[in-house]
Parts: C-alpha cells; structure tokens; sequence
C-alpha cells in the first residue's frame, strides 16, 4: 500500500501518487479523515466540484489479520453538512490493498448524467463509460459487472438513489458470493459518488491476503492470538456467529431501550418476530443460512442469507436494518423487514435512514403505522424518483421538515439506530457529540449500558456515560483506522491482551513500534481532525445536542427522559 | 400601547400584562427580537412548543403619522432555524396599537389540528374554535370573518400552508378593502401560527389614528413635513404611486440585475411583459387599480388591483413576486404571474421563496422552464399537502437538496429576491449576513447600487459595499421598530431632513428627547440582539455567505461574480 489513486472525474485524468510522507502511518478513519480536513473545503457544496470521495483499507487490509476487512469511504456528507466517515465490508477493501492502493481519491465533477466506472486491475486504472450500468439496481450493477470481469472482482457501487443525489443514498460493496448488500450507507456519501458520475469501481486483484508484511512469523502469531481472543469471546465467538448481530432484538427489547413506533416506546410486543433467533429459523428453513462471512478471513461471520418468499435473497439483516423496518415502524413481519432491507440494497440507500424516514413520514400520517406493504410501496417509489421517492431518498430529517414533524429522531441531520438514548444513555451521548451525527457505531455504549461488554454503566443514569462515550470514541476512531470490524472492540475490551495483540499486528506489519498508548493518541488525532472540519464548516456545540423530544417525552417502560445537556460538551475535552 | 396580550396555546390563557419597563422604548423588529432572545430558547425546534409568536406594532403605528402601519411578527423560523421578523402592511398594526396593545405574544402548542382564533376588541381578548375556517384559503378566511365580525375588522391569517406547517408559510394581512394579501411572507413564521393552532387574529378596533401622543401639535407638525418629504421625493413621490414597486422591473433588466432562469442570467427579454408599467396599462383596462394603499394613512399607495381573466383579483403584484415568477422562472405571461401570486396569497406561501422553489425544481428539469401554466399546477398542489405541494411548501433549500441542485439561490435556507448579487453586490453582502437570511428588506443596496438614492457605490465592484450593507442594514433595522414602511428610506436617505423629522415624531409621541445618534444606537441593538440569539442557535460566520455557484459562475451581461468571502465578517464589527 504505497501509492494513491487520484481520479479526476472533470478531466477523466487518472493518476497514480506516492503517498506523502506524513499519511505514511494512516489508514482507513484516519487516512480518509486527514485527506478530508486537507483537501476539501469545509464550507463547499457537498454534491459540488469541490467535495471529494476516498476510499480508503485500512492498515491491516489485505493481511490475514482476522476480520480486518473494512473499507472506509469519506467526504463531506450531503445528509449532515459534517465530515463524513463510513465503512463498510465485503471483500474490496482486501482487494485494494492487495493492489498496493492505500487510498482511491475521487476529485471534481463532470456534467450531469456522464457516468463512469473506474477498473482498476494488477495493469493500472481507467475510466470507462458506465454504459448501460446507468439506472440500474445494486444487484445488477454487480452482476453485469461480475460477468464481464469475472466472478471474482471486488465492486464498489451505488443504486438509483445516488445517482439522483439524494442524501441517504449509500456506497455499496459486495462479499465474496457476489451479494451486493454490504453498505458504507451512513451519510450520503452514494450522492457524492453520484455528483462524481461514478457509478462503480470494479477491483480485479488475484490476491486477497498477500499485502506486504515487515516480520511475517511475528505476524502470523499474533494474528493467530488475536484470532483465539476473538473465538474465546461470548459476544465475537458465539453470540455473533450464531445469530449474527440480530441476536440483539430481544436483548435490546428486554432491555427496555429498542425504539418502537418513532421512539415512542421502548419496547415492541413484536420483536421475537423479527429478532435473530427467528431469522436463524426461517433462514435454515428456506435453505438460506443463519451465518455468513462478509470477507474472506473473518472469524465472526455475523452475517446471514434470507430468502424470501419471492425467490429474492436478503443477505444480510443486520439488527439495525431489522430494527429499522420491524419495531421502528410497528411492523412484526419479517418478510417485509426483509423486502425493504432488499430494496435499501437494490435501490442504494441506508437501511437505519430509510427506516428512521419511513417511521417520520408515519408519524405524518402518511403511511400507517404496523403496515409494511404501504412502506415497501413508498419505498418502491424512490427507484423512480417520485416526489414521494425524493422525500424518502433525502432521510429522516428533510422529510420530517417536509411534514412538520417535530418528533424527528436525529443529530446533524442523521438519523439515530436501534438503541433509544433516554435508556441507553452512553449512546444518546455519542448520537449528540460524534462528528459523525447520530450513529452507534462512533461510540457503542450498548457495550458497558446494557451488555455488560468492558464494565458496566448503568444505562438510565447520567453518572459515567460522557467518559463511556469518550473513551469509546476515541477506541473506535483507531479501530476504524485499521480495517478491523468494529465488533473485534466486544473482545478488545473485555481481555487485556486485545489491544496489544492489535497493536502487535501493526508492528509487525509496518516495523514499527508503537505502544497501545499509540493507539488512543491515533484515536484522539482523528477526532480532532473530524471536529477541526466541522467547525470550519460551521458547526457549534448548538449542534451537539438530542432533538427537543428526548428532553420532554419520557420513554415507556423505565419512563426515563434524556437530561444530559451542557455536559455532553465535555465529550471532546481532551 | 401600555399593554401585552400574552396567550397560551396550551391551556388557551389569555393574559393581559403590563409592558416592562425596559421594553417601553421598543416597537415593531426592536421589540419581537428582543422578546425572542429574551423568551424563545435558541436551540429549540421552531414547531414546537418552546417557540414563540409576536406581533408587535411599530412604535408610530396607529398615529396620523405617514406610512407607518408595519406590523412586525417575530419567533424562530422553521426555515432558516434564525430568529426572524418579518413585517407587513394592511390594516392590522393600527388597530392593535389603538386597542393599546404593544404587542401579542402567543405560546405554547395545542394538540394537532385543534385550531383558534384570537378575537380582539375593545371589551377584551378570547380564544374561540376555528370551526369551518379551519382548512379555508386566505381569500375566504378573511371574507368570513369580515362577514362575521364586520368589514372594517383586521384580520391576521394563516392559509393551508401554515396550517400543514410547512416551512414557507406566511403570516397574512389584510388590507382595508379586505384583500387578504399582504405578507410578513419571509422565513416560514405562518408554520409557527400553525404550530400554535392559530387560524387568525381578528382585531375590531373602532379607531385607526388614536393612539395617544404626549405632544399633538408638534407631532402633528412632523407628521406633515414627514409627509412633504415622501411627496417631494422622485421614488416614494413618483415612482411608487405611479406603477408601484414593479416600477422596478425594467429599471433591474435594464441594470443587468435581474436574476433570470434560476439566476442563471441578469437579463430576460420578457422583461416589460411583467413590469410595472405593463401592469398599469392591463389593470386600468380591465377596470383594476395601478395604485393603491395598503393602509390608511400612506402617501406612496405603491400598491396596484389586477383582475384577472379567470375572474379572480390579484391586489397587488409587487416586484419582487412579479420577478419570483416571472424572470426567474422565464415566464413573460403577466396572468400566469399574476395566478401564481393570488394562489400564493391564498394558500399562505411567501411569493419570493415559492417563486425561487419553482425556480430551483425547474433546474432539477421536475417543471420545464418558461412554463407558466406547469408552474400554476405545480403550486396548486400545495393546497392539498400532496408530496409535490409539500417540497414546493418547504422552499427553495428543501426542495433544491431534495433533488440534488447546487444551483439553489438562498442563504441560510432562505431564498434570494429580485436581484443578483454578483452585479448588485451591496445586496449581496446583505444576503450573506442579515441575521434573517437571504433578505433584501434587511439591507436594500439597491438604493445606492442601482437607484443612485444616497450616493453611488458600483455595483460590480467590492469596494464600498461591506459599509454601505452595514449602514442600510443598522437605518432598516431602525425603521422597521418604528413601524414606517421601509420605502420611507428612499427619501429619508436623499433629505438631511428626513432622519431629523422621524425622530421629531417619535419625540413628540413619547415625550422623549432622541437625537439620530439615537436611531442608529437602536439599530445596532437591534442587530445585536439578533446575532445574538443566532450565535446561541449554532449560527457562525460559515453561514454567512453566499452559496458556492455565485463564486464560479459568471453573470451575464457584465460577465462577474461575485468575490466577497472574509471582508463579509466586517459588516458585523461594531
């Protein structure tokens, strides 16, 4: 990984770089944050010539250090006006790295409706027309791109709903069975992609784990170490591999924090329904499968294969998308969740956004609350671009203005996931204070609130949750700049030989040696950086706040409100 | 005007109270700003119950004094998230001032769709059910009540727009021939009335010019002189009362300022198709008025009565709408315009941002330009909350994000009027940094930028327009707490005389013994109230420039853009 790919969607210019010195020990989160903070003008019009999108492995892609996968993708995001940092599996983050690209940077604008993709393969790069790719659903794009350049590419894509710029479209990735459902769908960065006319990149790599590695037996051990830490965890080497993350419905439901009918209750008498358990069940039934790697070398294997009753294959449901659709929306069937899911994938959206906007527009009175055919056909429209489509491809809270609504669950602009913070307040901390706007995965404080993951901070009090969140932020910041999945953090931060290992991992690969110390200093470097951007695009404490409804609605069944206020100005105090 | 009618939405209270001390010398925009940063929490949600309404008279209002029935309406706006006063003409500032009200502050928020009215009189103050007003257009709304409680009431009103609080909504006057058409149109504060349950505000008051004066024989002297000084005046003489203010059209055209096609060019060839002396010409034939005054007491009568073929009157067209819907959307078809200014009138939209919102769905390709008749259909969906009438109900900003335009003419989230700020850049420095969004009231460069009233400063050129912005908007702010309608300032700013005599008035009135140093320590208070509670709302010197395309495109015909960044943060540095 040294060298950088810069495309100029303007003049179609490709070009190769060296990587500059000082980005030399970056990667993912922190390399897509830094080129950000240097590159992009903070005030500038997200879908403008002056946004740019990278795509960035982190440090330990392409390696076979376990699950270390990710791909992250930043920018400046046209749903929060905020940087913009998400990352997503499957397997193009390994292929990337493996053709020694430590980031792909995706610079200009070209006249509208010229759609490109990018190849990029052992030979170099170019720029080729999109061609009949142009309209087409996720599923497509993939599949018409794996048979014309093999059934082994990586793809990086985006729907319809890029393509029209709407600001909750996402960048999707497939996994190795050609499932075009794995999304950096938080925060709109499809629309970039799409101001960009980039319709996808197809990455043709015949390696998968050969990246470079300094000491390669000190490698091999510690990834084998981190491997067994990762096994020997309830939550990474069990929990997750049996029911994926949906195993979280009814602990979360129980837990009294799941957000049910627009936030308004915290638990749904319908959650089994769409919980984990029950997805394993009619999953296996249907000849699909309860479990699922998204990448080649992951050891939870989270994931899982719905088929569906119309022959179509949702692969995965994740606790946030089943949330999202199911509770959130009063809806008990998971066939529905499971078709919405289907169509967040094909059409290019973010499921949690595509929820959180659906339960908005109910709360409207626009759909009924409980009736997933009305929200499948509402969604439906967004293919299409109806006006009905345009105001759910903008997300929860253009559409909510849109209404009136002032029950609008969000944080700069981006809806909140399945976890109520009046209940769960560590995450309500994080949802208000992340440069990010409202999202678990900044600072998941489910871990010490509700699953006693890493101590335990008790999830209705304010006591402890701003130096929950903190410290979390700061963890997943470094987490986010390896390529790790953020879940590896489950056994991280219950066994003290977790960030070490992570960190022997790093040393070995790059020669260095670095101190874990290292890693909360990476941690907080990248959040200052992230803060740095959003302050010079205008945002204040003002903005680090939970909308009002939190702080006068109290929350069946613990009836607790959310009161943290000026404290959470302390989240960023370091 | 000793007294504030306070009334709770809640628990529909209505309180009488006595006007604080430190609140005496306030009228008019000194009085709702400073009631907003006392009373409204600045990060609250504009809908909800946190945010407050207020009406307030001007501090000449309801005297013989020349042109001064400004009734100014105050809160948060739901559509630039900025405190907010918009003002209006009609019959309703004279007649809650000779009530002897200072102002109205309404508060609180009941269920939804539980709809009053606030009926005002000489006896008192009561909250009564909307009943069947409830849903009605202004035109009827207004005919209703002036059939139920006499035709000499003044009616304060919000159309279907507010009541679906949608982000544009205006607030409504009405004149005294009972033509619901007169706007505190700007910033969506209709949303708020509708937020409050507020259908309208009747006020039955046997007087117009009654309001006590401490010293009649003086005032009554400088009310006429103040009225010579208008009359004596080119613009507010002549100008004004012979075609109104679409006198303005060609005047603009001609300057190579009239944002035309989206602003995408100073210059439309149907210019003197929509201008004022076309309107003139059409409405006198048809049996309508070129001139006309909006309330009793007004030497300019700016204002016009055209009938249209379909049988409807439009009274009036003012330039700004004339522009909206004509020029900027490349329509040249003076019915058309004047169909889309009564649906605007009727259904509670500010022309100026529904004008831009057609603009900017026209740009997305949703409406083709130079369509009038589309652009009718188009508008009249908002009556019906369609999702259509529901982005073009939100304004320019939603509904340009909602289909990815960069080209969206606003500041923030407020749309620009009738002149292009590269080539009247006076205008432009006060669109990027009134406190109330893009606003041309707030700081009419166009005096001298075009018009040569109170020197000359180049349009096309920097030089001197931080400091002409920054005194016309300290003189505007001054003159809308005094309740005078701002075109006052034409001649004001020509006449040494002018400021002299304002002042004269307001002594004799009051008792007090101001100097025009005075006026200007008003202004800037007033100014820095509103900074103030924006600051608190998360506002910074980000927001306060112009959208990017202003800074890349140039305007023909004088082929410039607009360069202004930084020097735009000395306009607030007093």
């Amino acid at each position: 990984m040294d060298k950088i790919l810069r495309v100029n969607m303007t003049t179609k210019e490709v070009k190769v770089e060296p990587v500059p010195e000082n980005y030399a020990a970056l990667g993912g989160r922190a390399l897509t944050s830094q080129f950000v903070l240097d590159e992009v003008v903070p005030t500038c019009d997200p879908l403008g010539p002056l946004n740019k999108l990278i795509y960035a492995p982190g440090l330990l892609s392409g390696t076979s250090a376990p699950s270390s996968g990710r791909l992250s993708v930043g920018g400046k995001s046209p749903l929060t006006g905020t940087i913009k940092e998400s990352n997503a599996g499957g397997i193009t983050s390994q292929k990337i790295a493996n053709l020694g690209y430590k980031a792909i940077i995706v610079e200009g604008k070209p006249a509208a409706g010229d759609f490109s993709i990018l190849k990029i393969t052992t030979e170099g790069a170019e720029l080729l027309p999109a061609g009949d790719l142009a309209g087409k659903g996720g599923y497509d794009t993939v599949a018409m791109l794996r048979e014309k350049y093999g059934q082994k590419v990586g793809v990086i894509f985006i729907g319809p709903a890029g393509e029209m710029l709407m600001a909750n479209a996402g960048v999707g990735t497939n996994d190795g069975d050609g499932n075009a459902s794995r999304y950096a769908g938080r925060g709109g960065l499809g629309a970039v992609m799409g101001s960009k006319g980039l319709k996808a990149i197809v990455i043709d790599s015949p390696s998968t784990f050969d990246v470079p590695v300094k000491d390669p037996e000190k490698f091999k051990d510690a990834a084998k170490k981190f491997a067994k830490i990762l096994l020997d965890h309830p939550v990474c080497g069990q929990g997750l591999p049996a029911y994926g993350t949906n195993v979280l419905m009814n602990i979360i439901n129980e837990a009294g924090t799941l957000p049910t009918r627009n936030f308004k209750f915290g638990r749904f008498d319908k959650a089994s329904e769409v919980s984990g358990e029950k997805l394993a069940e009619v999953a296996t039934a249907r000849g699909g499968k309860a479990t699922h790697a998204c990448h080649p070398g992951c050891v939870m294997r989270c994931s899982n294969v719905y088929p569906m009753p119309n022959g179509k294959v949702c692969a995965p449901i994740e606790y946030e998308s089943a949330w999202a659709f199911g509770p959130n929306l009063e809806v008990g069937d998971l066939d529905d969740v499971a078709m919405m899911n289907w169509l967040c994938n094909d059409i290019g959206l973010d499921t949690i956004e595509a929820g959180a906007t659906l339960g908005v527009l109910m709360e409207a009175g626009v759909i009924p609350f409980g009736d997933g055919k009305a929200a499948i056909k509402a969604l439906e429209e967004v293919r299409t671009g109806t006006p009905l489509g345009r105001i759910i491809g903008a997300g929860a809270t253009f559409a909510g203005k849109l209404y009136g609504v002032t029950r609008i669950p969000a944080v700069k602009g981006q809806a909140m996931p399945a976890y109520d913070p009046r209940s769960c307040r560590g995450n309500g901390v994080t949802y208000a204070t992340t440069p990010m706007g409202a999202d678990h995965t900044a600072g998941y404080a489910v871990t010490a609130n509700i699953l006693k993951v890493g101590g335990y901070v008790d999830a209705t009090k304010d006591e402890g949750q701003v130096d929950l969140s903190r410290n979390l932020q700061i963890a997943t910041a470094a987490v986010d700049a390896t390529g790790l999945c953020l879940f590896v953090a489950f056994a991280v931060l219950d066994n003290p030989e977790g960030l070490p290992t992570v960190v022997e991992m790093i040393n070995a690969m790059y020669g260095t040696s670095l101190t874990t110390d290292d890693v909360v200093v990476l941690g907080k470097s990248i959040l200052k950086n992230e803060r740095e951007f959003n302050e010079k695009a205008g945002f204040t404490k003002a903005d680090d706040r939970l909308p009002e409804f939190f702080y006068n609605e109290e929350l069946p069944p613990h009836n607790t409100m959310f009161t943290l206020t000026t404290e959470l100005d302390e989240v960023f105090n370091f």
